[in-house]
């Protein structure tokens, strides 16, 4: 059997003792696999003192991993320290500059700096793999980049966050706001301290840039995304998606259109019976829409220490065994600059929430500002009040209208005219209606 | 960029015209990502007047597959004849006798001879491919074979065959019996003439020999599959399944239990809210529960020439950038010859219908006969008669049963034993339920 690989790991949260725990008790069988053996013979992490349950006696510590990514014993560098700057950084580049092959999980280093690096390691013909930077468990780089080279890819969305999805489905299953929900989230080790990545949606943006380079053929284009994050929908936006057939996800949605590529991070209204509306808590998913194969749903853990060193460790395989394919799929000159598509032009069915003053002529009013922009209705939803007797108090009563298929920029004219003409009370809640 | 790969492909029904379209229409992407080019430089079928809307006009015709093998301007062989034996397997020894990579979709050939096959083509040193053997474009293979080499796989199962899932999908909407069904099927050409193949779960067998190889590292073992088909199934079936909350599927599991590798291809019951009972019509889906990964869901079509020879596709892109893993994951000499586990041993809980002939003392005697095997049960429904008028005629009542966990064997005693007893009218309906 050919010379052991020697791996360096840097960062040893959940994700990389989960890596080198397994690398050891399953050592055996992943040498078969891979044709050689795979060693851990370093390791860098902040705080040495803290047991892990790992026996590390016979690794090299590193207090830098950049030291470790040069280090004489290593062959391969396992970045899992995150964050797009700082020591990851250095960490990655300097295992580039030293001819290592890198693993990593590290979505915003890659969605950021993804194409410098990509041209680096090509010029000195070392791979970066990242599978365990998008939808954890998932092995939807590998069917992206690989499994699906025969087809051009029309879509690629899906649910890339657990923790926007654990909030949505525990605040439609037990009628819950938002707030009380992270709360919850965050007590049972869900959500971080500071949700604001997660709920934001800047987490699931990250990812879905590596998705579209990777479906597409194009460079990560993070700064491209529109994004939208989960704190303002309600139990009642929950409830009326029910009551007209739909689930209410956030999804990373990347679409090939004839003005570019749009790339969109927001809530969105899948049809109930739909694959990826059913996926309940922190699982993830994905569906990729392509001409060959129509359509592929993955679905899977999107985090945790074992499933996500399971995408580690299927890199790290790969790699002693000697494949490496271009980071993207494509050789990075060949991925084009993508052009963005704007959000003006997206096109869809909408869902639109009003609290409408409830006075004579409100009603047609809104309706009229619809119709000016060609905007049809699919369905109206009025909340009625609890009693009669409130009917006279011209307090706002709760309009729901879905659309049909519209220009968000016909759709923002509508709504700007309405907020105008003084007949709501607040900002319209608005969820786009992602098509199967 | 390097020398272009010459592909000869064997066979040109819908999925190899597809496969050469394909490799044309796609000729610069797949270049840039097999980083040199593609081209399909030979064909083999035995009707070569036939339009296929392909231009054959600068490609070798060859009226023998085998000699195609061996032509000296084919690089790789894409089998696609079909048959575990004849011109199929004739043309796959060939090309690797000759030390040509193969790429085949034959799940008949490789269940059968998978493992011969898996020698000779490392004594070579060529890979022999096969994603499009198992669920047609979804990348189950490559899943199973890299992506989730970090993980014990304790079970992999799923809908494998189309046309059986687009039966019960239609029997259970349309409330129509099986061989209704079939004969619609037929018409619409989503199933054979002959549908012993599909209907008889033979087809599915063979898939799931691959997938249980791939999954627990053991050799392809057909033979040693207990198969059921579908036709067995109601009406009544269905819709009992349904108000008990399940759903009926023409399952392939493969379990590794203390006694062995269990193989089964039968009926299954699977909770209604469960991902794999969802899965409607033609597509199919494979479910994987594995120690690191917990439970990855796939689900795509099945069929169809297009997303199959996206498969194939994917295959020859991955052996043209020299990927060119074991065949079944590990080394032909580290796959382990499985054992067994008998179907008798077989643990879960059952369905059963009884057709009970109605006389005091029926309900009193199949309750004992399952006691005394010590079969607990869970919920006990008797489909009443429509009018009262007719509980003296001792005409058959349908009861039906839903046992806890038990054994086969058990059950099989206690059936016999009910039988024997004579309270019943024909033999016993039974479908083992599937755990989440």
């Amino acid at each position: 059997m050919a010379e052991p690989l020697r791996v360096g790991v840097a960062g040893l949260g959940t994700v990389g003792s989960a890596v080198v725990r397994i690398l050891s008790a399953k050592a055996e069988e992943l040498a078969a696999r891979a044709g050689r053996p795979i060693v851990v013979t370093a390791v860098s992490a902040r705080e040495k003192g803290r047991d892990r349950g790992l026996d590390l006696s016979r690794v090299a510590w590193h207090m830098d991993a950049s030291q470790l990514a040069r280090a004489n014993d290593v062959d391969l560098v396992v970045e899992l320290i995150g964050g797009a700057e700082g020591p990851a950084r250095a960490c990655v580049e300097t295992a580039i500059e030293h001819g290592r092959p890198v693993v990593t999980a590290n979505k915003a280093l890659l969605a950021k700096h993804g194409v410098a690096l990509a041209r680096a390691s090509e010029e000195k013909g070392v791979p970066i793999a990242f599978e365990a930077a998008v939808a954890g468990g998932i092995p939807i780089v590998k069917t992206l980049r690989e499994g699906l080279a025969a087809n051009n890819v029309s879509r690629v969305f899906g649910i890339l966050n657990g923790t926007c999805n654990y909030i949505l489905t525990r605040m439609e299953k037990d009628k819950i706001g938002f707030a009380e929900c992270l709360a919850d989230a965050q007590r049972l080790g869900y959500a971080e301290a500071d949700p604001t990545f997660d709920v934001g949606g800047f987490d699931t943006a990250h990812k879905l840039a590596l998705l579209a380079s990777l479906a597409f053929g194009v460079e990560p284009d993070a700064d491209g995304i529109y994004v939208e994050g989960i704190a303002s929908i309600t139990p009642l936006d929950l409830q009326m998606a029910e009551e007209l057939g739909y689930r209410v996800k956030l999804l990373g949605v990347a679409t090939r259109t004839d003005a570019g590529v749009e790339q969109r991070v927001h809530p969105s209204m899948l049809p109930k019976e739909s694959a990826i509306a059913r996926v309940d808590g922190v699982t993830n998913a994905v569906e990729i829409d392509a001409d060959a194969v129509g359509a592929l749903v993955l679905s899977g853990p999107g985090a945790g220490g074992d499933a996500t060193a399971s995408a580690v460790i299927a890199d790290i395989v790969d790699i002693a065994r000697g494949v490496t394919p271009p980071m993207f799929g494509l050789p990075a000159g060949k991925l084009r600059s993508p052009t963005r598509a704007p959000m003006g032009r997206h096109e869809g069915g909408y869902y639109i929430r009003l609290s409408v003053i409830d006075r004579p002529g409100a009603a047609a009013a809104i309706a009229t500002r619809m119709a000016e922009q060609g905007i049809s209705l699919k369905s109206i939803v009025q909340r009625g009040r609890e009693s009669e007797s409130d009917s006279a108090g011209g307090e706002p009563v709760q309009v729901v209208l879905i659309t049909y298929a519209t220009t968000e920029a016909s759709l923002r004219i509508a709504l700007d005219a309405i907020e105008a003409d003084g007949h709501i009370d607040g900002a319209p809640q608005l969820i786009r209606i992602e098509k199967r």
